[in-house]
């Protein structure tokens, strides 16, 4: 059932008839699309018709392996990613990817990534994250026994600092601006593989999204159809174009008949797949304001979110901080402690108000631990207490 | 292959020839046996003959409810507890339960026991807890719409106090010797079902360690054999003891031949198990020494522990804090950041130094996020800083 990787060839997004080798990973996005101002990510196309469809029969469960045809190669070992339970919650299905080995869906991604960066001999990973996805590189370059730099900003939680620093990574904060130019140099004076983007606008690691489409085929699996809607936390909109790929591969496949559609779930503070869609653009550049789900704050945005909005009939939907923090109490209140970011979903199916003729899924990608306001409050001593004060 | 519970009785394991009605949980210990200075805990007994043993042909995945013919009844919905991965990490095999719905195998337990609370028509759930046990307690009763009652002391890291208050449980936090006084209270006056120990040797629910029996299930079935050994973190023994039980079951069956050495690993600045054992007593309390290792810290320990480590041939294994950390920098060093009581299981193994003719299991229990130490570090800002500065 399982198998080889049928992977063979990366694809640009900006011209479909453009092809490449698999190996290297273009990790400067489609050299042939690409301009100044628009960056073309990649994505990896499969023999599809050697897929053996009982792939999809096996049950739900850890380890991205299971999926390996369908995956590049896999050569980073596992640390149990994926196999997320989907719980019926607040009246959605919700994927709660907090269940992973870093306690975030970007396991998923960098168990594909950092295998990319074994498999073209990297001495090392270098990533540029405040949170989630640099603490979830270094796991997995820790596992495969690559050396991996973090370049981390001071303002992620200091908890998460704690997260980052865990895995054994060489972690630099340094001034934003100057993660980037200083990735650069490593990537390039130290052959080190990077896992997060280097281009104008995002094109990421062109395998990375096909780790985030295990969370479609698990979907297919748990719910026993396809989805009415997927609502995705969207930062760069890795995850979103991933789970939209997976489910068009399902299509592809025979295996489905139908394809959910995909709403980008961003911070009205930013949104610039909110902008490239209303302004029919390929990606867009926005200005950031304040809020406090910084894991999905992107001022950068790419054409895969884009392009999964456009082909799913989808939308990218605004919410608010305040509309977040109360779709987070109300999941933590059914029992889910998710992140800021993670309670996008919701807030953005609450705030769209739209009925759908199926199951409509909402990814909570990360645990409550990770978010700002976590370890500010102090504990008030009641000495004396007696049930008689609880009444 | 499921079906209702088998649960038939509770049974005395003062004296295993007392039993007792299946309701209510009794959860002062046994009333027959127990005395001023010893509490004998209960155990669940089962009509075993009517089991089917292809219950345990069934993939590993969340949800006890796979197990419910062995569980008490589970009137409290699911979270996704369970269906855990195991890691080959550092030669052993690392059971990581930092994988259930509040990040630590305390889940288990609060699944069965907020079910017997349900169960037993409680208005609530009272809980005395500094973390884990706290916050999962707290996330069960939400999801069974059931208040609860948190009593936590203030020296519980600042992250975990904004994780026990997150579900909207009411937390007090009271002199830690206030703790279970007022606990009496709101289990005398309010009627709440009690989670957590009440007695002057630790007794717990009795239908607790039920729920962590599944861990034996689940690793009777990823391993495709017995373990040789398990070491599990040792504060109360429940853990212990649950997994123990579980693998007698499956012996008791005929579904496994052998059932492993029981290893109670606990922090050298207390360890009332191995107290207990060393004196051939049923139950000890000890001094307990300042340690970090606040989740298996605890001066009162109870007799599940000492019969875990009498019947299986095993050993309580003392461990200082600096054994803890290694062990806690070696598993983060390939992929897995555990809580510092969690690194218990490889420290003692390590620290036994013995060989086993089987699989070794460490049991790790929960995420690096609720450790003492975290959020302490402030990054350091590097400006200007170029590829030359990291060679």
């Amino acid at each position: 059932m399982n198998g080889p990787s049928l992977a063979v060839r990366q694809r640009s997004l900006g011209d479909p008839s453009i092809g490449f080798p698999l190996w290297p990973p273009l990790v400067n996005g489609c050299p042939a699309t690409s301009t100044a101002e628009i960056a073309y990510p990649l994505e990896v196309d499969y023999d599809y018709d050697r897929v053996d469809p009982a792939l999809f029969d096996q049950p739900v469960g850890p380890d991205l392996a299971r999926w390996a045809p369908l995956l590049p190669p896999l050569h980073a070992p596992t640390l149990g990613e994926g196999g997320t339970p989907l719980l019926e919650v607040a009246g959605v299905h919700v994927k709660d990817e907090s269940r992973n080995p870093t306690w975030s869906h970007k396991d998923r991604l960098n168990r594909v990534a950092v295998s990319a960066a074994v498999g073209a001999g990297a001495p090392g990973v270098v990533v540029a994250s405040s949170g989630n996805h640099g603490a979830s590189a270094a796991a997995y370059a820790a596992r495969a026994g690559l050396p991996a730099i973090v370049l981390t900003s001071a303002d992620s939680p200091p908890a998460v600092q704690s997260f980052v620093r865990a895995y054994g990574a060489r972690v630099l904060t340094v001034p934003a601006a100057e993660r980037w130019p200083l990735m650069r140099q490593i990537v390039d004076r130290l052959g080190y593989h990077p896992v997060s983007n280097l281009t104008v606008t995002h094109t990421g690691h062109p395998f990375g999204p096909e780790g985030y489409k295990t969370i479609a085929y698990e979907l297919f699996r748990q719910l026993g159809t396809v989805p009415a809607a997927v609502f995705a936390p969207t930062g760069y909109a890795e995850l979103l174009y991933g789970v939209w790929k997976g489910f068009t591969e399902l299509r592809r496949l025979g295996v489905a008949t139908s394809a959910p559609r995909m709403y980008a779930c961003e911070p009205a503070a930013g949104g610039p797949h909110a902008r490239a869609v209303a302004e029919d653009r390929p990606a867009a550049i926005v200005e950031l304001g304040p809020t406090d789900a910084y894991a999905i704050a992107c001022p950068v945005g790419g054409h895969r979110g884009v392009r999964a909005l456009r082909d799913s009939g989808g939308e990218a939907v605004l919410v608010t901080d305040g509309e977040l923090r109360e779709a987070r109490q109300d999941l933590a209140r059914q029992g889910l402690w998710v992140e800021l970011s993670s309670a996008a979903g919701l807030a953005a199916h609450r705030r769209l108000g739209r009925s759908f003729d199926g199951p409509v899924v909402c990814l909570a990608t990360s645990s409550g631990f990770k978010d700002l306001d976590v370890g500010r409050e102090r504990a008030e001593v009641l000495t004396g207490a007696t049930v008689d004060d609880l009444l």
